[in-house]
């Protein structure tokens, strides 16, 4: 015998093409400055002749809107002009009226976003040029978006696949919904495709999923401007809000951020370099 | 400003537990030889009157029972005996008569190895205890196995998820399988997940998927004898027969070779330390 | 809870830019060939009427000037000399004269070679055009270098951190002048310096401290030639003088060699590329 | 020629043992919880008959308590107090009023809080038996900790170094006062120190420093419970309130997360394994 | 003492030029295709009147004639023929009378088969002047290639080391005819010598060597066609059958794998690249 | 097609056992402070009258004796004391006399000095025993240690492979003769093999074939002391001699540095560890 079977290990790693780019949705590709989830926070309550203030909803430690509207009832200010409207706390049937009240505030707004970011279109073209495809996914539920992607469609953007909160068994930061549209994108390697998202779960849920990562700093929720409101801001304006934002989105682990998709191309150059030099995500 | 914004990178590793295990059928946790396949293609040509020796069948390129039929009726011997049998060439009705006829012997020869390999039972209460879901994926189509997954649950192994080839867009490497057990078992990070196989394609699905991996030599497909066969050689006779074997699903980048199932819990261990030391799959 | 909090490490790295480099004096900055304290040694002794060879002074095992005139006096030829001219061996009192006779040679032989090696001013503007401050260290006291500072200063020379052997505990190869001139430059990580050096306590001061190194070969004291002696030599004698020095400076751990500062330019353009790659020194 | 003199690198790695250790004061060393400068923020504006909640002082962005009066003085609901208490908004003269009333009390809360974490003193004698020196540093100034340190030292606490925030051009997460206790903890190199700290800044000033980093989590401010109110808890309730702390200093590159310095010396020890594998911090 | 003694490590690299490329001969540098030892099986067999069909011997699993003949006798359609040619199976005798009848046949094929590969005697320039030695190893003996030697050398091929399988005490896949061509190259550093072969057990030769190794994918004995048969097919034949050959010499571990040795030179620039960043073969 | 060719790279690793230890002679496997050089040398310059002090022979830059006999007649002293001895400075047929008039005396010292290293028999065994095989190789040329070799055999120190320094065209520190050892040990990858030398040549040249390397530092010639001089000093000044000469070669980048073969055992299992992690020398 000429070779003793256990003295060699062989490690295979994937040297090749990014395949698949997965977006979130609002912040990442459409709704610069994620201002849906706002709006729709804001008119519910608006309903009920209660202000709420735009910095406590970008606070809010959850993406999940029934959790947001239970988190914002128990908040001090709320309650209590709460009680000044009707005369008592919030109970827990309130709470759920509000959440039945909510959804089509939430339709509405998300349509009333639908905006791509800048240079989306132009960004989508590129990755068709590049043979690789693209995916979405989004802690909106399959109902939302429902009348969204036609419309996006319509703008020139084709996805390969989109994957909704409600469609699998937990949200980010678990990696199911990445992995879902992995399987759909038909990738060879789960090292072949790239997570871009606004948000700290987003990132890690691409990360969760062995993939690499980019998060978009300026378009995001973590800034929560307008693209309009952000391009009035002056240099050092916008540098202030950025950077404690970058650092962020750098803590939790994301391998680029940048400012906008707008960005994306020159990461997925450095990507496939890293790939070819053997690097994994 | 205190500190550059872009001048840190943060590398975030999976360093927790092994949580989920995906094992293959045929070859890996059931049937050791992985001789069903082969008993059922003999069966097929058998009612023709026509013999296919086994090193034939275990030489077959692919796991797709429609092509595996296809190459026989092609190979010269086989297309021969053909030829005496009925004075004239397989046409490409033959075939299709063929993969109907076969998929009965199919059903029949799967339930006819059913059998556990052995400790498989004593393992599955080991990943119970250490908190480790259990999966299966595998190239067989769900109405195979539909009769033989509560057979294998009588018998104390209770799977969290399972994966049939028909239930993906494609097998064998592809990850999509092997993605679609990591969601179903409900995953933190794809890194906590080990693919075991005795197959090369079975081993490339689990790394494409970024998975550990680790395969059994002995028990699979490519020795391709029974339990009881393996046990009456003497052990240079295993060793020959096993030694090329190791060193193919080396090859194919297999974390780890070991006989049969029996030996995982070693592997489940340095995978935990090598997470622990910051190693990825 | 969705995340195990220890199931995760984030392991950050400096990504950024150069902040500072660290320059040694005689042999790197200024003085090519280390002539000075070469020089004041022979000076000292030659008030004695005893003549000591070059050859013996480059080899000398510390850069400490009490202990080197302690090495010299027990020196076989030395001593031998001294009873000559004395009819008896040198005293620890003789000993303790020489040390106070040395100082005045060595003012006016660093102030003697206070000359700039060639280009220094130029890679000042280099460094200062970058946004990279310029530190010095040296095991020369602070009373030696106060009048070679302002001179320096005058010929377009600002330095940000000048710190002297005399303002640690302990000297070189001890990392305590790198980091205290890391503190004065105010740099935001220590693997944003750079130490360079002549020699190799020099060089591991700098390892010590965490940072980059890049040694001088041909200008430094391990040469020890005047820059017209060194241009006087042809390419071959050149290189046989160059090829022993620059084993010994790689062996100490310097990250790069090269002749003099003028060449250190590159060195800093492929560390950013090192750091951006995530690479520590 | 035998050798090409520039075809050779040699990477030099420190090896060796731990030398030093540098613990951050309140919330680490001493004051389980962190509760000093509460308590001196509350009584500051308990003159004024202002009541401060907790939960307001535990969120200040910054650790510098003149920065932490301005920003309570903004914050919304103190203002009106104020406004309430004395008819109008708070005057920059008012806040420099504060500034100086503050100081005695924070002299008084940090006596009020020298308690060692326990087990501080084994620890010590632990360190000392291995030949590790003790440095600390704090954000607090050299007077405020002049009565303290002596008090420590009579309960058996001897340290080699201390550097206190004023003492230093820059505060924490910029390295100078890590660099600092390196020097005057006299190690060879920094790699053989470790920095603990119970806040994101102070677990970045011993990353940018170059050193190994442990974070304390429960002990800290960012539970900021007493002792008393910590064992209280159950272990559900000591578990909701440990993990996102965790995971935040985890998220600041922090190399560990240990409850208190009792858990340290299992660190130390995994440190010099890995410094002898060749692993850099 | 200033320095632990034991403290550090230093790690030295080779990072300096390629200074020897070895080649296999058969299918790497001449004979397109390796075609020369099936030619020769063939024509012994035909002797005999046995017509071998090309695949058959593609197939053989060594490289060893007398082990190639041994195995074809043994072969079912063979050992047939044989008995319908002489009535009665092959002896042991008759494989003797074969190996004896087999040499002239080889000596003629390999005189056959002695064409360089296209852009050989460019490629040879190129070395030439990049001052990176030629050498050759083969499983032919040297008596083999006595003739073929200066053949090539007329034809502008300067070797500065040929090795062949009798000159060591064991072939392929042990590193002993790649360590003999080393030292005859008269290399620095093994790491500066990159090896060249068409199989798996040539590469594994020069990788249990400690070598860089390029596979031809093209021009080997895997694809085994002549040079105008593979030219003849059009690009989606070739591709066919170039995938599951690239597949299996990078399995085998191959640093990098080409279509012919024209394509080396970017390979060669590539590897001194990895060479200067620090990367070991 | 399932798989891109050129998406997958396979990087293949030895992981087994060390298969052969290279050893050299005088200073590592016997000769106790490499004392038969210099004895040899003494003698020769005896003969003439000429006294010539120890450390004088330890410096000198060179292995090979003729080269040292001409270093040593262009020394000052030397050639002062044969002028006083024969009234002319040496001549180049003086140096060509002594070169003869050498070889006696060395051949007489390498005989008086063939005492083992302790422990040498207990270490040979030892490696019989874990199946690792012997070899040596030495500056010597064949002849001086054609009496050796039997002479240490009939200790019981059974080799399996011998290389003098006259049968390769390159001495150390290329790698020629770790090469020739490695082919003749018969191992089956280079990463089996380590080289045991007492100087930078050695140790350099095992590297340069790709080998793990130990460094003996006590028994060596750069201590230079015999065994019971060595054991007659007390642990201070042991630790004084060792101290530099370890440090020299961990910076030669010797893998280990221990006191004397004794301490390989230890080394030896490390080594294992380290190749079954992945590692490479």
């Amino acid at each position: 015998m000429q070779e003793q079977p256990k003295s060699y290990s062989n490690q295979r790693k994937y040297i090749g093409k990014v395949q698949g780019v997965i977006f979130d949705l609002a912040g990442t590709l459409i709704d610069f400055g994620a201002m849906a989830p706002v709006e729709a926070l804001q008119a519910t309550f608006a309903d009920h002749h209660i202000d709420i203030p735009e910095p406590l909803l970008r606070q809010l430690s959850t993406s999940d809107y029934q959790q947001q509207l239970k988190q914002l009832l128990d908040e001090g200010t709320v309650s209590e002009a709460w009680s000044n409207q009707y005369g008592r706390l919030p109970s827990h049937e309130d709470l759920e009226n509000l959440q039945q009240q909510f959804i089509p505030h939430q339709i509405k707004s998300i349509l009333n976003h639908a905006d791509l970011v800048p240079d989306a279109i132009e960004l989508a073209k590129h990755l068709l040029k590049q043979g690789i495809k693209l995916g979405i996914n989004t802690d909106y539920s399959r109902s939302l978006v429902a009348d969204l992607l036609p419309e996006l469609h319509n703008k020139g953007l084709t996805t390969t696949s989109v994957v909704c909160a409600n469609e699998v068994s937990r949200g980010r930061p678990y990696p199911h919904m990445s992995l879902k549209n992995a399987i759909e994108l038909d990738v060879e390697h789960i090292h072949a495709c790239v997570k871009v998202d606004d948000t700290e779960a987003g990132i890690e849920e691409g990360l969760n999923a062995g993939m690499w990562t980019v998060a978009v700093a300026v378009s995001g929720n973590k800034i929560g401007k307008r693209l309009e409101d952000w391009q009035a801001l002056d240099k050092t304006q916008q540098d202030t809000l950025r950077s404690p934002v970058t650092i962020q989105l750098y803590r939790a682990g994301a391998h680029y951020v940048i400012d906008t998709i707008k960005d994306l191309p020159a990461c997925l150059t450095d990507i496939e370099q890293r790939l070819k030099r053997g690097e994994k995500p």
